[in-house]
């Protein structure tokens, strides 16, 4: 099946590879009438772009998105917005003693199986440059969102072993330092260890932590299409990451029910309260209306330029070190990235959850 | 939208609350001309059937499987296949109490605020119930991929802090304990706790691996429809998954690139080997031919004997003990769900991966 | 691919084959908290039950449904409704003499094909029992849309040569013959053709006309989903239509432009209003809120008692007579399912509708 | 919902409008290893550009396509493929005069209800560039269809009521003529007829055919995804298309089954074989190997020169005459774009119908 188009009603399809002309996505399903101009996108894809820091690749992609179509005098016309992105620092040279061997820790040998063969430049379909096209529609759904009153912020939790402080936690720290931590201190120890692994030819893994809020309960679906598994399944299909969690997540394992229920209680103006919220926001598939709460686990960038074990196309056992341009740590240009997957997939659910009651329905119709 | 409809290709829609007449599954796009019997299905819904150990609810319900359609003399005809169960043990009367209460830990809330109201009988949808239908459509898909070579298998991991030790690890032990733990040991460990939980009127988590053997390399897609982002939506849609990991899961967040990757080499034949499977069998959202690792991560039973705070449709705060007959653990249970909704995804990815390259199309159609 | 389920919000699932043990559909996606009953459901299902007339089949079947999930104290509870009709009358070996021959103008050689093998008995999932599900479902998506201010009313316009006349159309009438036609005096005409047709074991097409009445402007989308594409899919998709027409349809072709186009005119209150509806109700794919008007050419039942010229599995030439029960006429029993797929298709089109206005989107998300 | 995405396994999604920067498309799902030039797809382009005859709009568009992506070393790589086209001969000026009006037989009004306002230049996204990219894609799905064998060639049937003659019948004709007909004497008269109506500032419809040779049986699925079905939702897709028949179509209605069946017989080598073809080559939604036949009708092009009565966003009832670069029939530009809906909608159950029989899978699997 195709697989590079993502939602149901709100729906994207994203295309291209690092080193082609160009990389883009078609946004299908947009409401009409929102004001859109391509600064409002830009914001968002320059948090992911390279070079902006000693931790991340130094390949210079100015990124600049152009809109094609589905906006008519600064507004989303309800038609397919076209989004692109020229494709204009590739040195493909870098890559030429790749064509022939299997990275370890890459899609070489998985995609070589599935199609035959593949574009081996920087990764071809696999680079982290597909991302480009999640990111300018999730800028959109984000908008969308924002006007509804919902408002998705991710953030570094963890870089290896350093891990924020819930004490010392600060959004406004995010833009202060090169890891998007809500923790100043936490980044400081971050950057030595990123350092060091860097001196070290290696890489470094960590968890990027996503909440909603604002969002109105009654948002997915109870069975297959629960809220929880398409976040899971948005976030899982981002590259690197190896392990999704939905509210408290692995430690629910060892906690009891006493412990992980949340407890509920009418607040002093007659609304719904938790008095926890161990489950993340998200019971039987559907949002009830508290902050979202999920983390994703990206593990160390594979590139790395050190001697690895491998095989080449001559059924030869080989040797390879990576060079080129290569992030020590996915995880910091990957925060936007779960945003945005984040943002698209609850704005695709709370669009498609409108007609789950007759009710609603009808006062809709004489809207 | 709809939701309890899933996969593309192998399809199926489930339907069925724990209280109604009964519960079902229509399968649609099952090849023609598999040999099946009700037989088939019984065997792995008797592993998800209540009753079965002083561990589980002790609601007893036969779950016998009827095929109504898409079978003709002992073949599937291509054409869809509706399975039915009866729901036989229903004591609505157990429910009465929860009619206008909200249990904390359960989706009664979100129901509401979604729906407007609710069939709040043993939770209606939302019940563990809803998983015959998912078990019932694994078993033919798992049988379909036993036929072509592949095999999944699942098992408790963990219950609660008792984890399996790899030394000990034999799979033959799964079917002699209750909680279908391949360590005999840990399996006894696993007993106390639970008995020492249900005596404070608790509950426990747990966790469920599950490892697919024999599947060939280039299934799934590389950008959306990733098969680990499948994996991670199918498992996810089940009840009380809280966390979903693929290969070393939330472990590759401290680990580093030189560790993670796994290295490659060619074998004695010349084959494609990797000397770790950190990946977990999935590179790029593609599989490479080695074992499929996964595992999910279970709350606590939400239903406990124990005075919880909530509230009441009358806006009243409230507690409520919640009787009737509940397993103090989901995990053993779930087991076998685990096992086919991987079964169910792996089958569906297989099949809408055979038309990935022109050379093997001209062949297929030469056939 | 699967192909048993049908639309994207409001969406259905059927299956069973005519010598079954059972027929059904699960809907899926429909609103909670509408009233429904069996009896909902059985006024649509007994007009297009066997045995009603001289002119249908006299397999008696009684057709009754029941309603196995997904409604609560006779409300929609929003999760999947499952209905189920008993095959009662089931003389398989009225089909004895076809298991190794194929039919003339029937599905058997491209289901052989298709599958290996089929279930011969009353042609299986090709006979026109499957369009019990459609019916059953399409019962409640007309209620749904009765509630919204929406009427479809589907009638017989044409049987063989004789056509209803325009002057004398009288809907009133279309219960009063065994033709469904709205003109008594040509319903006489049609009783004279069919008494002809069956004495020499002949059988007649005909038409099916539909018209949608209250539908808003705006349903349907500017692309592949127009409005009228899907009704073309949801009618061409009844066994035995060979053609789909919208508004004045075929006869478009000998038109001029000037002639065709729908001139406009503000009403005396300042609604819109056209001069003539050449259209059909729909213009890009898009409603704009006049009767929406479509036919279906239905071809001749193809089971007649002559023998004709055919082939069986020995690899033989042979001739074949069909006895059994079968309709000299598909039209009349085909009305109402022509009447419930246009209903479902212009629910979920309806549905699908909603969020095309971020306008509308603010103001639903403040009710 | 969307509704610029068609196809389930090769799958393709246009964007653009008329007098934007760009129109495009997104071809996702094509097999790997497919030769493909940009001259490929010109072809196909070429045969809807306008300005080429005396019966088409004189506006000058080179209609020049480029790949962006999905294609490596003259290889499709099976990754989505990114064709872009575009806008060059814009004069927007043509188009101020009908911001603030309706145009008759156009979409303008339904597009202005369904999203507050429309980019009304060239009519946006409802104009007939849009199809530029239906082209595109079903070039690159004809050449897969020929790789295996299958030929899909349209051609027109009827000009208004010139229709081409069976006997006359001579595909190659269609190159020497402004119509696309096999018939060099219709063409004459068709031309006569076209400049008569040009004259009088009207315009004409017609009848498209289209016709697809090679297509192994067994394409198709029983119920909702009949082949039949899906073919009348891709040509009704197209605008302007008022009626879709497939084989005899709506000559159905007067015959007799006893005419209308296709009787069989074994040829010489023991091949299945119909005596007649009236069913179009697919009996219950699957082929059975035969010519698939369908005839899409045209309605006459809406824009004419001549005063109409309308309406403006005022709410004044008023006159337009519309000026601008209008084709006086929209058949013979038409015609690729049936062929290419046809090999799109045939591809792409071609490809969804090879897992329908575990004989064939365990083959497949072996290959």
């Amino acid at each position: 099946m195709a697989g590079s188009t993502f939602g149901s009603i709100f729906q994207i399809t994203t295309w291209g590879e690092s080193h082609g002309k160009a990389i883009g996505v078609v946004i299908d399903g947009c409401p009409a009438g929102l004001s859109l101009s391509e600064e409002d996108i830009q914001i968002y894809l320059d948090r992911r772009k390279p070079g902006q820091s000693q931790y991340a690749t130094q390949r210079r992609e100015s990124d600049t998105v152009e809109i094609l179509s589905g906006v008519f005098e600064g507004k989303t016309t309800g038609t397919p917005i076209s989004l692109l992105v020229q494709n204009t620092d590739q040195r493909s040279g870098d890559y030429g003693n790749i064509a022939n061997v299997y990275r370890p820790g890459h899609a070489d040998y998985s995609f070589d199986q599935k199609y035959g063969f593949r574009d081996y430049r920087g990764g071809g379909r696999s680079s982290g440059r597909e991302t480009i096209g999640r990111v300018a529609a999730g800028a959109i759904a984000a908008k969308i969102l924002k006007t509804l009153g919902i408002r998705v912020t991710a953030y570094t939790k963890a870089i290896s072993t350093v891990v924020i402080s819930e004490k010392a936690f600060d959004l406004n720290e995010c833009a202060n330092n090169a890891f998007f931590m809500p923790d100043a201190a936490a980044a400081r120890r971050a950057g030595a260890l990123a350092k060091e692994a860097m001196a070290s030819c290696d890489s470094l893994g960590g968890i990027v932590e996503c909440v909603v809020k604002g969002a109105p309960s009654g948002i997915g679906d109870p069975c297959f299409e629960k809220l929880d598994a398409n976040l899971a399944k948005a976030i899982m299909s981002i590259g690197a990451v190896k392990a999704v969690e939905i509210g408290d997540g692995t430690a629910v394992t060892t906690s009891t029910g006493s412990q992980n229920n949340d407890c509920l209680s009418y607040d002093e103006n007659g609304s719904y309260r938790k008095l926890s919220n161990h489950g993340g926001g998200i019971y039987g598939g559907i949002s009830d209306g508290d902050d979202i709460i999920l983390r994703a686990h990206f593990k160390p960038t594979p590139s790395i330029a050190r001697p690895q074990q491998t095989i080449n196309h001559n059924g030869e056992n080989t040797e390879i070190v990576i060079k080129g341009r290569h992030d020590p740590l996915i995880v910091p240009r990957a925060v936007v990235v779960v945003e945005c997957m984040t943002a698209l997939t609850v704005l695709d659910a709370l669009l498609t959850s409108i007609p789950s009651r007759m009710d609603k329905l009808e006062r809709f119709f004489q809207i």
